[in-house]
């Protein structure tokens, strides 16, 4: 699977192969399929290897013969459920379509995966099968955020990998959410913030302070802009492009702002049916409204992205729905077109050398003192 | 200040005088004297001592000469900048407004004390003021929340007084955000939750999973329902009433939902103004949008009420106008009326009565061991 770090983007001939995971996802393989013809109807370029039960997805296939050169069925026998446990899945997940999916990337045959099964499943044997990249203590899940700024999106890391994270693990994070802002998202040098309780210096706690210092000293070797501690109100602004946090901190706050844009979605739908007069003004206002609707839509900015694996992989929400499922199969397509992996792989190997003194576990030796080079 | 524990709520004759700090607010003394008259036309039993620089109040105050007799002007020096330092205030304070209103609880003349000034200055000053209610560890920041149901408000802390919480923390917290649920919102039997990555059993930390067992075994000596871990997505939820957490996941959550609130409603806006069609639409819509406005203003949710002090104070937005102003200040009325402190005095003492054998510091004994009694 690998090539020379010389290279840059795949080719305008070359196919770009992704590996799809058809079961586990609550709509069921007859979203995944729909997702699947979207996309490859907007990528020439795409083609297929779609993992899951032969019986339920060929008759799904075979309503769209003029696809059939682009998707290879890979049969599946098992599927995992929302319910199977993480380390179940790793020691008995074999003959899944989810561990079948991810083997396509382990043997070189496709340039990324997607899934939409059990996050905790798919990320340990994603694991298993790729391990991590060397110098790497912790992969990181990288989600993406909309901003007020139209097309303009933030990326926050880690939403839920691990729970914890040393300020070493912080430092990579910050590599690699800068490298994907880079690749995914095409900001040329990201600004990076560590999530704090407040932007004053003194503020959070001694293992932020720990890893602010060594941000504000590495930043450099990352090719980014640290702008320092922000806010949960930062979040979805525009003060900053990559928000690093750990997987618990990271996760609450995904979900909080999930649940936020679903109440005030809920109330407005409530709102413009509340009255003759709202009605009828919704449905003049229904274009912009319409707009502005898939702006938020959480489906668009759909697609978790594993960083630190051998192996791009991007989890897809489980109750994604084909437009869903359609975003999470671009974004592997574009990360497999400009060779995010081995780009990945060269900042993580510079963020280790970068942190050789002093960016790992240990104990917290004061704060304020200033860094001595 | 101290009444027998037999007494309930002030009887109707009563008046309630509450203590306002009108300096340190984003808005100055204006924003904090409009509100306090707002207040005043609501709430027949309300008298206020106000405390601030008396050159800048009194002209504010004569254009109300109505109101004279139920407004005492305690002239003070001095202000809490937000740039200032707890550490600095604590041993400097003396002679600021916020001091000054502070020790109108302390001495017994006010009921509750109103702030819009800086959050970490006020829970300092009144941490050293107010001392911490006999048996409790950490005092929290309860804020509310929206949720589907109309006039439904959720109740979420700690927010902030401190960046950690140990388990036997989260259970006073439990047993305090009950007692504010029923005082403060009038849920009989609140229902509690657990903040997490998961509402799966074997998710998020080490201390969490302590945390859930203590309440799982201590939940009915607070007259609450425990219902487990619940999500980000819970807090705006009608699943629970009193979520439960460490102060920096609470401060996070708490800046990200307004965040995402915010960026929600500014887009909103824009796409109401971006057509001829979309602004005769709004204008239609125009009464129903308003009332949805109000019912999701921050403002209206304003104040953080601080828990475990003896005394209650009330934080506002730093940012909060008049409406702000007045929501918080009709807050600290309503719960001085229901003599809420010694109601959650009671409970902190049951709290710590029921925590006795095992709700402190110590090693995580496995949580999948049932109690013993």
């Amino acid at each position: 699977m690998a090539t020379g770090p010389s290279s840059v983007s795949a080719t305008a001939s070359e196919r770009v192969v992704i590996s799809v995971d058809a079961m586990g996802g609550d709509r069921g393989p007859a979203a995944v399929v729909a997702g699947l013809v979207d996309s490859l109807a907007q990528h020439d370029r795409l083609d297929v290897i779609l993992h899951g039960d032969e019986a339920a997805l060929r008759p799904l296939l075979d309503r769209h013969p003029e696809l059939a050169p682009r998707i290879t069925l890979r049969h599946a026998e098992r599927v995992v459920t929302m319910e199977d446990k993480p380390s179940q899945v790793m020691r008995h997940g074999q003959g899944t379509s989810m561990w079948s999916a991810i083997d396509s990337l382990r043997e070189g045959e496709a340039a990324a995966a997607v899934s939409c099964g059990n996050t905790g499943a798919l990320m340990a044997v994603s694991m298993l099968r790729l391990r991590k990249m060397p110098g790497l203590n912790r992969p990181a899940i990288a989600s993406l955020f909309p901003t007020p700024k139209p097309g303009k999106m933030n990326v926050m890391l880690d939403m839920g990998a691990d729970v914890k994270a040393e300020p070493g693990d912080l430092l990579q994070f910050a590599f690699m959410g800068a490298s994907y802002a880079r690749n995914g998202l095409g900001l040329s040098r990201p600004r990076v913030g560590l999530l704090n309780v407040g932007t004053e210096e003194h503020k959070g706690r001694a293992e932020l302070q720990e890893a602010h210092a060594l941000l504000g000293k590495r930043a450099g070797a990352g090719d980014f802009d640290y702008v320092g501690f922000v806010e949960g109100t930062d979040i979805l602004s525009d003060r900053v492009d990559v928000i690093v946090t750990d997987g618990f901190t990271g996760n609450v706050a995904l979900k909080a702002i999930e649940g936020t844009a679903r109440l005030v979605s809920d109330l407005m739908r409530q709102t413009l049916t509340s009255t003759l007069m709202a009605k009828l003004g919704a449905l003049m206002a229904r274009g912009a409204l319409g707009r502005l609707q898939r702006r938020i839509d959480p489906r668009r900015v759909n697609g978790g992205v594993f960083l630190g694996l051998n192996g791009t992989v991007i989890k897809s929400h489980g109750s994604a729905d084909s437009t869903g499922i359609a975003a999470a199969i671009g974004l592997a397509y574009q990360l497999a077109q400009v060779r995010f992996l081995e780009r990945l792989a060269a900042r993580v190997a510079s963020a280790e050398a970068a942190g050789q003194d002093g960016g790992r576990v240990g104990p917290a030796n004061g704060t304020g003192s200033s860094p001595t080079e």
